[in-house]
C-alpha cells in the first residue's frame, strides 16, 4: 500500500541548537582539545558526530588545562562557569540566548523581591543552571512540574518563568492558579517560539495522521513534551532515536505518518527516519 | 406560606465606603458648609439621608472658597486633585484605600515602561481617576470592557489592573488572553476582598434559592456586576434600590428568597427589603 509520510512545518533543530553545533564544529577545527562538560545537546547520535570530529563530551573536567570547554547550550550556573574560566584559558559560552534570557529573567524577579516559580523539571540542567542565578541573588523559589506543586505556594509577590522548552498550556493554567494567590504576579514568558512552533504543529498534525512519530533523545526534555502532547491526541503516537525502533506492525494498515522532532534532533536522523518509512514495501 | 429570606453573608457597606460615610458625617459636625463632588458613593438613598445631615452633593464646584470639600470614594485624578486643593483651603480625601493602590498601580507600571490595560467600565469614575494617574506619567493604556477589547493591544511588556469591583472571573480571561501577547505580562490585582467576598456568595447563594434580589444603586458598577452574576445563575434575579420596586408576582408561589447588596448598600435599606418581605402575607 502507498504511504503518505508528512513531516511537521517546524521539526528538529531549533536556534540555539543550530548556533552551539556550529560554535563546537568551528572549534574542532582551530582547537586541538575540546570538550564539553556533559552532553552539549541532548541527542546521543549527533553527540556521537560531534566527537568523531574531535569534539569530546564528558562527565568530568579533562586534566589538560589548556584544553578548550564548551558550555553546552542548556547552560550552567553563573558559579560553575566562573569556576571553569579560572581552570580554564579557553571558555566558550554555546549556552542558548534564550536560556540566557531566562537567567537574567529570574536576576531581575529575584532582585526586586518577587518569590519565583520556575514551571520546569527540577533535575533538567537547564533548571539546574537557572536556579544557580536565583540562588547567586539569594532568591527564594519553588520549581513546578504539576499543578498540585502549587498548593504549598504562599506569597502576594509572585514571578514566574519557563525553561524554555516548557509546554504552553501547563504553563498558562500554573499562571491561571498563581492569580490567585498572588496580588503582584509577574510572569515573564520564557518559553521561546521554536517550542510554541513545534507544539502547535503537533496540535494540528496528530489528529489528523494514523500514526504520529517523534525522533528525538530519550533524554530530551523537549522531544518528550512533543511526545505527551501527540499521545493525548492520538494513541498512535510514538517516541523513538533512530529508525532502528521502528517495528514493522506499528505501520501495518497505515496510510498516514506524520512526523516530527525536537529542537535537538539532526536534519540527518530527520531524514533516515523518512526514507525507511518510504521504502517500506 | 412561609418564606425562607436568606442574606449573604457578605453584603452592603465595605471598608471604603463606610470609611468614606464616616468622613462626611464627622465634617458635617464640625464644618458649615459640607459638599461631595458628585455623589459620595453610588446610592441615592444614602446621599438624600447624607444631604439631610448637611453633607451636600454637588456636580459643580460650590462658590463659598471657604466650604468643606470631600473627595468621593471613588477618587479623582490627581490633576482634578490639585485643582481643589488651591480653590479650597479644606479638602477632605474619601477615596477608598484600595482605589489609592490602583492609582500606586498603574503610576509604578507606566514608570516602568508597561503598556497598561485597565479592566474595567470607561466611564465609571473610579476608572477616570486612574486614567489620570496614568496620564500624569505620559503611560500607554488601554480600557478593556470585553475580551474582544483585547483584539488590538500589541505590546511586549503589559500590565493589568482592575477596577476595585471587577468580576474576578472575567479578569482571568483578560490575564490569560494577555499571556498569549506579552512577553512580560505584570499582573497586579486590585480587585479588592470584599468584591471577591460578595461576589463568591452570589455563586454559592443564588443557584439555591427560587428567588434571588441584589439591593443597590442603578449606577454602582460592583451591585450591577452581582446582579449579572446573578442572573447568570438563577433566571428570577432581580436588581432593586428600594423595597418599593418590589412587585408582589414576583414573590408568588416562593418559598425560599437569597438577598445581598452592593458595597454602597446602607444596611438600614437591607433592613428595610428584608422585613417588607417578610411581612407579605
Amino acid at each position: 500500500m502507498s504511504r503518505k509520510v508528512i513531516v511537521a512545518d517546524n521539526a528538529g533543530f531549533c536556534y540555539g541548537v543550530k548556533r552551539a553545533i556550529t560554535l563546537a564544529e568551528r572549534a574542532s577545527k582551530s582547537h586541538k582539545s575540546v570538550y564539553t562538560l556533559g552532553p552539549i545537546i541532548h541527542n546521543p547520535q549527533e553527540v556521537n558526530r560531534l566527537a568523531s570530529i574531535g569534539v569530546k563530551s564528558s562527565d568530568i573536567l579533562p586534566e589538560d588545562k589548556n584544553a578548550t570547554l564548551i558550555i553546552r547550550s542548556h547552560g550552567i550556573s553563573p558559579e560553575d562557569e566562573l569556576f571553569l574560566r579560572n581552570a580554564f584559558s579557553n571558555v566558550i559560552d554555546a549556552t542558548c540566548p534564550y536560556v540566557k534570557a531566562v537567567h537574567e529573567a529570574v536576576s531581575t524577579l529575584a532582585k526586586e523581591g518577587y518569590f519565583v516559580v520556575i514551571v520546569g523539571e527540577k533535575d533538567h540542567p537547564e533548571v539546574k543552571g537557572t536556579v544557580g542565578y536565583l540562588e547567586q541573588e539569594g532568591g527564594e523559589y519553588a520549581i513546578i512540574n504539576s499543578i498540585e506543586d502549587l498548593d504549598n505556594i504562599e506569597a502576594s509577590k509572585i514571578g514566574v518563568v519557563a525553561q524554555t522548552t516548557q509546554n504552553e498550556h501547563f504553563f498558562e493554567g500554573v499562571v491561571l492558579k498563581l492569580l490567585r494567590k498572588a496580588k503582584d504576579l509577574r510572569v515573564i514568558n520564557t518559553i521561546c517560539n521554536a517550542t510554541n512552533e513545534r507544539q502547535s504543529d503537533i496540535y494540528r498534525l496528530a489528529p489528523n495522521v494514523d500514526v504520529m512519530i517523534i525522533i528525538g533523545g530519550k533524554s530530551s526534555g523537549n522531544t518528550r513534551r512533543l511526545y505527551e502532547i501527540s499521545k493525548s491526541l492520538n494513541p498512535h503516537s510514538y517516541h523513538i532515536e533512530t529508525k532502528e525502533e521502528i517495528p514493522l506492525d506499528w505501520l501495518e494498515n497505515v496510510s498516514s505518518i506524520g512526523l516530527s522532532a525536537g529542537a535537538s534532533t539532526p536534519d540527518w536522523i530527520i531524514e533516515d527516519v523518512k526514507n525507511f518509512i518510504e521504502s517500506l514495501p
